[in-house]
């Protein structure tokens, strides 16, 4: 068996291994969706809003760069993701932080039979933090097992980021998509004035800021989506949240029980549909939600009968169409994880141009997210609050 | 068909495409060697030496480093190409540009179905500019007209450099070119006297600076070169040239009727050869010539039938013997795009240390060239002043 | 014949080939083992030593960042090595050397047919410094010949450092092996101060510092392994030393007959074993070695018959069990090259927290060790002290 040296570990609850995974508020790691409560959220996209405001000028940029320039990152992505990698990359780089990479999945270490484990700190003898997508799904938290027995006995050890495990987790996105959203929530306009707020409230009185209160509805493919999971769990933090899943009638690609007992013992309203264009007490979903969330139907983990079924399928009922992108309100921010598929066309290219559209948005603010997480690891929020108090110095003098 | 929201502006005429290109004199994108006017040759390669010359010394090199340092490249090289990749490398390092890259054909959001346009506007969300070669000769300018809607409509946009295009366009290529040979043509010695040009006059007593007025010799694969192409389209704009074309009997590699038309068009006097040893006039054209130009048979490019033709063939009418180089003028500068082929040995070893071989200068030149293209379009030239001024200013104290 | 042009040079001895890689005590290439001499390792684990120390300390790593930040690496590896090239990487990002690679074997001029040659030079157009790892054994020597040649033109030149040439030489593996065993034979604690060695000289009476008057066990696959040969010969330089060389009865596994002449010739006392539990003059050998050097049995080059005399054969007698390690002395170092293999596990993972176990040390040291060489190569020793200097007088003030 893999990792069977942290066996016992790997079976317990969430919570008891999040404890492990954070020191007195510090995050050491980010295995696990479930790190993201609702404390981490609120200090990590103040991070990541403070850091994009700083990247805007060049001297500050600068500054920024200069805060972790004497680390250097390891990226280990032996599961392929342009995106995710990209966005790490361009993540230490804001911070000044050297990359360095291993993508191919053989690496020559492998061929010399040499343990997952040996390559792990072989890494971590070179590199200050270890940012990792892997296929086996318990290989980052094992790795964090590892890295905290050398912290307990005073040997080097370094941070693990979890890039993507399995079909299992991947919190970064998950944290992309809420600082997203936190954005969106506030309402405000370009100029970051309260106007935009007190203009909506006279026509839905009902509206406030933040994630509590509202409405989400997620569509495409829902049982495969790790980033549903992981949004749909993040969300179910705060009060008051009802949720609409729109999927396919196929048993892969619906709500599985395990989420939806989640969410159910969290109080969140939970609902199934099988096309957008679904009546809720009797009125449209897309009339009520406030936030949509589209996804891709992920054709790659198809099996050959789940392929055949999809084929012969309609999938315009999952189609965001200029049509029903008119139903949404005014302010309904549209995600999407992307890639989306071109062929499919789950969200038209006639939606880009659409203010609501988020999802260009949205790979920008994950750069700036997986930031914020980097500052957070490293504990650099302090150096930060200097440049912002030099940066303002200098501005009013 | 691919790239059909772009129809009609792929099909319009290079003039009215190189407008969409520039704003007031300062490109946004490089996409054709059409660009390269006398204007912005005269302005880049001033750029250039600039920049040589900083790089010189640790505190000025140190210097050019943080001009683009808050700014990150992407190298999208799709298809693929070592010597422009590190060529480009180089110069993003010299500004100190970060750089990151995607080399592989078949990314794996191509694999979930994403549309070449989303993955674009994905880079542009994390990245300052992008830098792409591909084997699709439209792709390129399909993306600078995306960047330039985004533009128009105030969204994010970034600058495209086309690194070559499929056997269409690779503007950069003719850029370093054009500027070894405005450097061969200042006629300097090392120390950049005039002495050197002076001494030339007593013995050519027509010899002028500059592009105008001279006779420049093609020889190799001159219907496949791009290289070819751009160079001759680009020094088509000055007074008074000849251009000697020399390639083999084959349909494929000798000059073709576009070229040749165009030429004619600007008042260029083009004559073709079958061997370097040609004579023009009464004389050999060699001892006539001003710039000679080598190339590579492009045997990757062959189709079985070429690669039977060329078997049979005898190619040593394209080699530059020794023998044949003794009849250039003292001053003619030889070029070969580069790689050259070890097997055809069109420009045999024997002839590196002479003088006048400007090949090994012309890939670091490639480097100069292109860091001069970056710090345009960024906009830098006046930082740039900054430093030679302040550099100065020590050194003088 | 491959690198016909430089048959004559790549004929002579190693001690005429040396003369050539350093001009007056300066490394100008490091190619060979041969070129570490008592001299240049005093000086490389110096060099070491202070560059590991000045990282420590945010403001002296980032002075140390600035040292070759105006320099331009070329990591060169057509023979894959994971572990090699990210400490290459990492000591190049020590000094601020920014990092460019070429990995794959079949690089795109290759198919052009460009000749390895033109690609060297073509590299040192662009960058300062090859760092290059090849299947052929002659190639990194060959290069060092073409720049020297250019170097005597005075044209452009750049060093060549081998990370592993063939089966032939890995010099920095070497170094960074003498460096942890440099380190191991102060016999310091941690804080640095002379208790230890005094405590060790109460129960150890003829106890020595250095490498001189010290017994070394090698063990495993002492034929085929490169370090084995380049560390024996390098410690074959210090006085009155013994080697025991433990390795299974296969003719390719066993010490050759080349290295057991050289060893005697420089008056080492050599003896051979087939397992760790032989005595030697009626003591375990375990009980007498100053240094264990433990190796991994490489698969990857064997015969099917060889492969088939393993797969029978009784590893056992070459695992570092824990009974086996409690023989050795209380300070006697373990060192492995690594990989280790995870299925003969010459060394269990239950050695890993043993004090002595230095193998991932060992890692952390070749970043060190390459960084010195750097360092040195570029002639920045005076820099560095000025950082020190620096340094030290902000602490004291």
């Amino acid at each position: 068996m893999e990792f069977a040296q942290y066996h016992d570990r790997l079976q317990r609850t969430a919570a008891e291994k999040n404890s492990e995974f954070a020191d007195n508020g510090q995050l050491l790691h980010l295995i696990n969706g479930g790190q993201l409560t609702p404390n981490s959220i609120d200090l990590l996209c103040d991070l990541a809003d403070r850091i994009r405001l700083l990247s805007r000028e060049k001297a500050t940029a600068a500054a920024l760069q200069t805060l972790l320039s004497h680390r250097r990152a390891m990226l280990y992505f032996t599961q392929p993701s342009t995106r995710t990698f990209l966005s790490f990359m361009a993540a230490c780089q804001i911070l000044g932080l050297t990359c360095n990479e291993v993508r191919d999945p053989k690496t020559s270490s492998e061929v010399k039979r040499e343990s997952r484990m040996d390559a792990i700190r072989m890494f971590s003898s070179y590199f200050d933090v270890i940012i990792m997508r892997s296929p086996l799904s318990s290989f980052a938290e094992a790795c964090s097992y590892l890295m905290n027995d050398l912290r307990r006995e005073e040997r080097r050890w370094v941070p693990i980021i979890n890039a993507g495990s399995g079909s299992d987790e991947h919190p970064t996105q998950a944290l992309l998509d809420i600082y997203t959203l936190k954005r969106s929530f506030r309402f405000q306009d370009r100029e970051g004035s309260g106007q935009r707020f007190a203009d909506l409230k006279t026509r839905h009185p009902d509206l406030t800021k933040g994630f509590a209160h509202k409405t989400y509805t997620f569509c495409g493919d829902i049982g495969r989506g790790r980033t549903v999971r992981s949004l749909a769990t993040a969300l179910s933090q705060y009060e008051n949240t009802t949720m609409h899943f729109v999927a396919p009638d196929v048993a892969a690609l619906r709500l599985d029980s395990q989420l939806r007992d989640q969410l159910a013992k969290r109080n969140v309203s939970v609902f199934e549909h099988e096309t957008l264009d679904s009546d809720f007490q009797g009125r449209s979903v897309l009339s009520q939600t406030d936030c949509l969330y589209m996804t891709r139907i992920q054709r790659e983990h198809n099996s050959a009968d789940d392929e055949n079924r999809l084929e012969e399928m309609d999938l315009s009922p999952f189609q965001l169409t200029p049509e029903r992108a008119s139903k949404l309100k005014e302010y309904t921010p549209i995600l999407h994880p992307f890639p989306r598929d071109s062929q499919v066309q789950e969200i038209p290219e006639a939606i880009d141009l659409d203010p609501r559209a988020m999802y260009f948005r949205q790979a920008r603010n994950g750069m700036w997210a997986r930031a914020a997480l980097l500052a957070h690891i490293f504990g650099v929020a302090e150096e930060l609050e200097e440049i912002e108090t030099h940066s303002h110095g200098r501005k009013t003098i």
